[in-house]
């Protein structure tokens, strides 16, 4: 097989493995992940059973893959602030927030999976442990990049920074859950954003 | 039976619910939820099977209440500040993580259980949404205490401040059990109430 011909059915499969995890994620959040069948995502995405699977071998796998999306879109959300002051990184932020909220069956289904995650013998273990990481070290990373041009302060440990980030949206989706989604989510986190940035002006 | 006698044995049955759950709240701590026996609990509070199932009827129930005793311990100590100023109920917030990290084995089980009750069909769904909006309610009202007595300003939305501070703790908690006990839970959450504090005060 050519070169080209290799790339060629390379980006097909991604292409379609893409489509796959916008399909799922989709359903999930609508009709949720317990009844949401691999059946109804392969006929949804025009393949069949026999192509989902070879994609993903089981629902589980393809929950992780839509994790794993979920981070991406939020990785890249933050990321696009890269060359951008202080402001535009909290703005990059509540956009994560607004995405979040865009999706209220992934949040219940994130609450859970995290959770699982937390015990080194489930199958999210490895992904969540590697991601949380990543993402404090992607976030700490803006935070020292908007010092260094004078919008916040030099000195201040900017990974600490970036767990209490991480940890108000996680604890506050998991207070969204219990509370029915009684509480404004985007508002509470737009609030202790604001603060943070006051609080680092130089 | 006599009005005496019937609440001298009231206060033996409770005396020994509390002895169980203490019992219990340590094995699970140390050994683990799954690795923990009903049979193991009842002969270290030294009474039989059935008498520990006259009280709980099953390990499941017994959970519960250990985690209800965990919200009683937070609301003790959060409570001890009541006259106090905000100093004093700063250090009541660091004494309730103080307490959760000598007890390691039962962040990881909070962590799992408050994803849980998430879900509203849980067992633990009640107990762990009615808690969380009395904690909320609680906190704001040692917040507003403080703003009427001056230590705090006044017009803020102490209900959204109790929602940030009770997130941050449960964010960390999983982040510290996502990276295998590597972040430093006290020092984060000190960072967090001292910068607080800082922009509140009048």
């Amino acid at each position: 097989m050519s070169e080209s011909r290799r790339r060629g059915s390379y980006a097909v499969g991604r292409e379609r493995r893409d489509r796959i995890v916008a399909a799922a994620a989709e359903r999930f959040a609508t009709a949720g992940y317990a009844n949401t069948s691999m059946t109804g995502i392969a006929k949804e995405v025009g393949i069949t059973a026999t192509g989902l699977l070879h994609h993903f071998p089981s629902k589980q796998h393809l929950l992780l893959a839509v994790a794993e999306h979920r981070f991406d879109v939020a990785a890249a959300l933050v990321d696009s602030s890269a060359d951008a002051d202080g402001d535009a990184l909290i703005d990059a932020l509540l956009a994560v927030t607004r995405r979040f909220v865009s999706e209220p069956g992934l949040i219940e289904l994130f609450v859970t999976l995290s959770a699982e995650a937390a015990d080194p013998s489930s199958a999210a273990h490895e992904l969540f442990a590697a991601r949380y990481q990543r993402t404090i070290s992607e976030l700490a990373a803006r935070f020292e990049a908007c010092a260094r041009k004078g919008f916040f302060r030099e000195g201040v440990d900017y990974e600490a920074i970036a767990r209490e980030c991480i940890a108000v949206s996680d604890g506050l989706q998991l207070q969204w859950v219990l509370s029915g989604g009684r509480i404004d989510l985007l508002a509470d986190i737009r609030r202790h954003l604001e603060r943070l940035a006051e609080s680092l002006r130089p």
